[in-house]
């Protein structure tokens, strides 16, 4: 027995101890402030009280249907108000919620659904062309589908057995649900939207739901009763973890079903918008949109950017624009975002494509986060913080994944060391934050030298005619391989091949200068990461130039 | 084995799982903002990284002197620089830091040294003639004894074998220290000022001092970088959590060895102090200060009260000065604050009288606390929220202590039917807002009806000459008890006795007015609370008006 005194008689005890939960939160909001605006969605407007008894109610629903602990609760939604809900309602029976890519094809839905095995679907009409084909791949039990008809949406295509309303009205709105026993438990399921391979599902626990949104609040500084617009898909990352933070926040929620310029302003303006996310690509949009649809926005938007690295470019256009951004990083095993690119009064002193290099970066670890850290991958040291030799990102603590549902080879992967290795290679820099060069799979090798996509990127979208550009290695007889440019071009824009060479010959060393451009509109992921998969595999049969 | 698939191969290891802990906060800050200010007292600043450093030599000096895991630190320290370090260097080695209260007697604290089992302490001079002696009665092993001078001192009175700064200075700043292996470990032991028999040793763990430590910045809604005064003692419940808040918070710890207007209002001038924290009678002592002092503050100052129930007046009255104040509320058992009165905008439009009433009361529960509930003692169920039916305070959650140390009855009382019991005497108003009425023992019983000693001094506060006021029982033969009041009248004031039941009757039921009215120094505890106790004595042996 201990003689240390302080382990005798000092247990935890029902009065001393509670497991941490995202779902503690709705229930504080509700409690202290029912009649605060919880979520906006065109004409319908909830309170907290109200989102929280629809939550006890689809809880209580699929209670009913024999949901319980460790069960999957597949959804299909845009960013609407059942998306809210659905993070409270299936936790609270111990159940996971399987947020789907609403951008995916049928195969990569059905293969989730069976691997995930989801007991429940619930799907919104726009995705029935998707979800339908997909539930007849199913080879094993089908799910219950629950069809979230969206009077925004002008569809009523139906797969189900139960429209959501009907479903949740069928429920309790006093239902007595409990949190976990242990706050180890599963809360959330995320495929990863691998490139290559079948995706990994990764898995949430409320301990790490719980600081990632208390985390989101205290590395953003971010004050009561925000006003949140969910530019950032919902069903990413559980849309970084913000339909909790808000929860916490007691905030309002300001739902979009898609992402457009002209809604977004409009959003907010008319809602006071103080909040959103997402990935560059939205901002660049809303950059790129025209002026008169900020006509009236006279208050400031506090922006987080992450999703790749971010263009300096795109965060001094968003500066330029009114919007005080933060840069954050992080991956669906963190949460989505883990590190931030902590402020200093000093930069605000810097010319604004300075500040922005610096604001650019994916920084330090956010609050809860324990550790980021960039390691060589082969010793498992840190590389020097000279901003010159380059390892991978890793982290380390709460905000890292339980692991890879049914695939323990890549959890072990994962976790090799101790470390969450992200496959992300970074250079730390002198002041301790760290600064993406790129995914290990981008890297370019030509004649030996490393050549990081991203900073032949980065000189690209300072060329005035570029709206996105992306860099992948194109094989080569005599360097192995070369870089090839992909480039979308600014609408009414005038450019040709040659002038982007002598734009990249006057910032580039010439063996890093692109030996392929193309003009031509990228794919892209439902994320709006550029898909250098498909651009690699074009660059194959590309032509160089000499 | 378990078919959930959530549990399999899914387990905590060294990426995804860390103990909770503040020291990660200093961590944090020291990394990210290494040149910030830390701390100001007197000429002396420090910033982040000083303060790690100085942190690490403390823990790097104690480990030489064998001092590790279930050790107690004790600490007889005002609010300086020193008093900020033990609070990360002493949990850096495992130890549990014991922060004396400074105005105990020698008695008390021998008792305290002996019963926390002290290996090291650390004092200031100015507290030399009570911890000689309190040494002195120390029949067991002493301690090392460590003088913590202070040049914003005059004193130099030694009784220890080395000083803090030498101390430290044979400590590595790079000291390598770990992480609790359990966020359960104890990280500090608070002894309670009980009023009967012996103290009790509350111990608090590694996981709710950094839950409270974020629920002080996500409840209060404190921006990042505040500048914190420190008119609150680092003694009482490790001054609330905020030496540790404020180094999640990256901010300015303003240090102060004495409440004293004129010292505040120049700290807050010369420093832009945004937040403070502190019970009712320092807010009476600045509301009450000649107002000249106050030239010059156009800020507005953030200012959490708590305490004991703190009179509408004082809240009225720091509203005026121009605060915006908060009242929390919470024991030494419960980290200090575990409920907030979160505000409504609706208040806003109240009368400030009216207003004043709403924010004082005890509110609702803290972020990271689960629960807080008005219960009835005999069937543990709760009173209904009519703001009549009184029960007692209840608390449940992560903000409640592991329990006494070496005192197993005493913990399982305090725990018993899995609610933390407060021993306060509260109403559960109708918008769910726990109000307190009376602590248990301070309620006067007059002909078998209850008289909340809070209500009858709410009514003297009103009265304009009275500056402190405290009701207790007397024994009466009639009634059992009657009421009887002491008052401390505002310099200059002029008022009668009969002036106050005057008051007293137009405010109150009949049988609730004083029977007893005596003009006085009030006894106060260290931290501003009035000894009851001592008045109850008192009352014993005074005459009753008819």
């Amino acid at each position: 027995m201990s003689n240390n005194p302080y382990e005798i008689g000092l247990g935890k005890n029902e009065a001393n101890f509670v497991a941490l939960s995202p779902l503690s939160y709705i229930e504080r909001s509700a409690y202290v402030y029912p009649d605060r605006t919880s979520v906006i969605h065109g004409s319908r407007t909830f309170t907290w009280k109200q989102t929280y008894e629809r939550s006890r109610r689809l809880a209580s629903a699929l209670a009913q249907k024999g949901i319980g602990r460790g069960d999957t609760v597949a959804v299909m939604l845009p960013n609407v108000p059942a998306m809210v809900d659905v993070h409270f309602g299936v936790p609270m029976v111990g159940a996971v919620l399987n947020t789907l890519n609403t951008r995916l094809d049928a195969e990569a839905i059905a293969f989730m659904l069976a691997h995930g095995e989801a007991k429940v679907l619930i799907t919104d009409p726009e995705f029935a062309a998707i979800i339908g084909p997909a539930l007849e791949m199913l080879e094993g039990p089908k799910p219950l589908v629950i069809d979230a008809l969206d009077p925004e949406y002008p569809g009523t295509d139906r797969l189900g057995e139960i429209e959501y309303e009907d479903f949740i009205a069928g429920g309790s709105p006093d239902y007595e649900w409990h949190l976990p026993a242990d706050e180890w438990d599963a809360i959330a399921l995320n495929y990863t939207s691998g490139t290559t391979g079948n995706p990994k599902g990764v898995v949430y626990h409320h301990r790490g739901a719980y600081l990632n949104a208390a985390s989101n609040i205290i590395s953003w500084g971010m004050p009561q009763h925000a006003v949140y617009l969910w530019t950032l898909p919902m069903f990413h990352c559980n849309g970084w973890c913000f339909p909790w933070t808000m929860a916490a926040n007691a905030g309002v929620n300001v739902c979009l079903r898609k992402v457009d310029p002209a809604l977004i302003f409009e959003m907010i303006r008319r809602y006071k918008v103080t909040h959103m996310c997402g990935a560059p690509i939205v901002y660049g949009m809303m950059i790129n949109a025209n002026e008169a649809l900020r006509k009236g926005i006279e208050h400031k938007v506090s922006g987080l950017i992450a999703g790749a690295a971010p263009p300096a470019a795109i965060i001094e256009g968003a500066e330029r624009m009114g919007f005080d951004i933060t840069h954050v990083y992080g991956l669906t095993e963190t949460y989505g975002p883990a590190s931030v690119c902590a402020k200093h009064p000093a930069w605000d002193e810097l010319p604004i494509d300075k500040r922005a290099e610096r604001n650019g970066r994916q920084g330090v670890r956010y609050h809860m986060q324990e550790a980021i850290t960039v390691l060589d991958t082969l010793s498992m040291e840190p590389v020097p913080a000279d901003g010159e030799v380059m390892g991978e990102i890793m982290f380390r603590g709460n905000l890292v994944m339980k692991g890879y549902l049914k695939n323990e080879k890549a959890t072990e992967e994962a976790f090799a060391g101790g470390w969450f290795h992200t496959g992300d290679l970074a250079v730390m820099h002198p002041d301790g934050y760290v600064k993406i060069k790129d995914r290990s799979k981008d890297v370019i090798i030509s004649g030996g030298e490393n050549i990081s996509s991203l900073e032949v990127e980065e000189v690209l979208y300072r060329h005035p005619a570029v709206m996105t550009a992306a860099v992948v290695a194109k094989p080569d007889e005599k360097w192995g391989e070369v870089p090839a440019a992909y480039i979308e071009v600014k609408e009414g824009a005038e450019v040709s091949v040659e002038d982007i060479i002598t734009h990249c010959r006057a910032h580039l060393a010439r063996y890093k200068v692109p030996k392929h451009i193309e003009f031509c509109v990228l794919p892209k992921t439902s994320t709006g990461k550029i898909q250098k998969f498909a651009l690699r595999e074009q660059a194959k049969s590309a032509s160089a130039i000499g």
